[in-house]
């Protein structure tokens, strides 16, 4: 059930909520995914009646948030409209001022909100402060999607850590690769596609020094019209990679152990983490402002994440053949059977010919 | 496109088939399942105009077939009918006369036939002899369906071994075991209760040494009402394992090397077939009249059916969880990832929490 004001003595009750507008708020929150960080990805649209006047969506830190974008989008029509927002307006003034006070200002007679914020400095005070100026407001409209779509702003405001997503393509046999061949190609095209866009919507890609040894990885998205490269982050205890391996490109965060010897990388202008474990390294990350981090490491590195609770979210391609010898996901850590760790919110969704199965290991942190 | 007799000259052209009726009688074969060896399982319903008069399935090895069940169903209602076979009807003599024969007797006036019968003393004579006494006759209706419900059948009359089915059930990195655990429950109720029904269905159930010391597996059906228990084979080599195992019950079959000690096995009634190879095995199977098997062994039996080419067909259910160290289904052979097997008709099934899917590494014999 949606949490909605009582309607004051003598109004008609609240009018209803068409989730097709939040649908359309999501999509273009979409628009910022991997380019918002710190910052949320956020969408909104203005509706007057069941006519969309307006939309916008948060395009980076620094720039107007998705209100803004969408009143301006507006214009007049925005008075006495409803805004569908996919999260809580903001109360307080960061680098933009309110935009509770944005929507206020605007005349706007309804919010919609998909999710509250968990920013301790808003966390249901924008819907408060709508409320305080009279305006209708809705809360929990398609929040489990937003919420999902937020997955990597929530982790770094609520942990202090990014999200983490393990994505891997595996055999039917549960192979990720042959042994000693590195990357061989696993999935069809369309599984290798859906796998871009999402190099393309998290914040960073993350592998060991195996896979930069193995494979030599450029680690880009490629084929996605409009596409971002997401920030290479590669786990190499001893600094020992080679610096000229091409995932040191403009942006590359080498993470490695605090007495490690990284002066070649220093040299080679690679942004060196320094970290004794691996919660340590997330927290490094966040600082940099990463909410969401691609794991497309090899087994040690998924392993290792895997083993110390820190892989939030799996995305598994399963393809439908089986190879033999090979090296299997995941190789630790040792525990029977009925202690396996299930996924929760499960989706199963069939590609060409492979299979791709996702679920969380974590919940993802709401207000 | 149905392979049909070309209309004679001032006659109209074939009456339309309706499926509807073939999945009648594909569901009376299916009754059959896992107790015709070394007979297929074949359903007849007999229809006259869009009403079912008739309906049979061969019980077992021995018994009348189908069409002979059809027919004293449907009594004098078959005359000027049409007759839904699974497959070909015979024309030669074995245990029973040539159901062909029966049909012309019995006045039918068309056959529908789903796949012709590989059987060399038929392979389309049966079709041929039905025409040859103006019955009108329509090939290929649900052919797929048929043709994989008589793989035990196909495999056996036409290769001369069972049908190998490997059935695992895997975590989501690739694990059907925890290390030293032995059989830990992988999958969901309604996973187990389908496995469950496949043992029912298909004539053997096959594991090696090393899982009946682990787990000492009762090897039966259980709760599928009526079930029958599949006929349990033994992989090994040594002769070593416990002649007082549960797997060991009537029926029980030893596969051991030609020249390993038996003499308890042998006292205890068990039959002992002996052979120096894995298709010398499977060969010894087929000569047990064993059409089907279903190999629910460990990674060491899978393994060694895999790397000779010997698993026909695979079923695996998913469970969405992940495990961390333990046991891969298969380990070998090593080759290159794009030298992995890719499997054909793949379906793909969810089943409460798991996902099945299935899939062949070899086609199902046909004419």
């Amino acid at each position: 059930m949606y949490e909605v004001n009582a309607p004051p003595a003598g109004v008609a009750a609240a009018l209803p909520v068409d989730e097709r507008f939040m649908t359309l708020a999501l999509e273009q929150a979409a628009r910022g995914l991997g380019r918002t960080a710190p910052n949320p990805p956020v969408g909104c649209v203005i509706v007057q009646g069941n006519e969309l006047v307006g939309r916008g969506f948060h395009p980076r830190a620094g720039e107007p948030h998705a209100e803004v974008f969408a009143l301006r989008d507006a214009g007049e029509r925005a008075r006495g409209g409803t805004a569908y927002v996919t999260l809580e307006p903001c109360s307080h003034h960061g680098r933009t001022p309110p935009c509770a006070d944005a929507l206020i200002a605007a005349g706007v007679r309804r919010v919609v909100v998909a999710a509250l914020d968990p920013n301790p400095l808003v966390a249901g005070r924008g819907v408060q402060r709508l409320r305080d100026a009279g305006i209708e407001v809705t809360v929990g409209v398609l929040e489990s999607e937003a919420v999902r779509q937020q997955a990597g702003f929530r982790s770094l405001i609520v942990r202090g850590r990014p999200w983490v997503v393990a994505k891997y393509a595996m055999t039917l046999d549960g192979k990720v690769a042959a042994p000693r061949e590195g990357n061989g190609v696993v999935s069809g095209l369309k599984a290798r596609a859906l796998a871009m866009r999402w190099r393309d919507e998290l914040d960073a890609i993350a592998v060991g020094s195996g896979t930069l040894e193995l494979d030599d990885p450029a680690l880009t998205t490629r084929g996605v019209p409009g596409g971002r490269d997401p920030r290479p982050v590669v786990f190499d205890r001893r600094a020992a990679s080679d610096p000229r391996a091409r995932a040191w490109r403009d942006g590359a965060v080498l993470v490695t152990a605090p007495d490690a010897d990284a002066a070649a990388h220093e040299a080679a202008g690679i942004t060196v983490q320094r970290a004794g474990s691996l919660p340590d390294a997330l927290s490094g990350l966040a600082g940099l402002g990463l909410g969401s981090v691609l794991l497309e490491g090899g087994p040690t590195l998924l392993s290792a994440f895997f083993a110390q609770g820190l892989v939030d979210e799996v995305r598994v391609f399963l393809s439908p053949k089986l190879l033999g010898a090979g090296l299997s996901p995941v190789t630790g850590p040792a525990r029977p059977m009925h202690a396996a760790q299930a996924l929760r919110d499960v989706t199963v969704e069939t590609l060409g010919p492979d299979v791709l199965i996702t679920g969380l290991l974590h919940d993802i942190p709401r207000v």
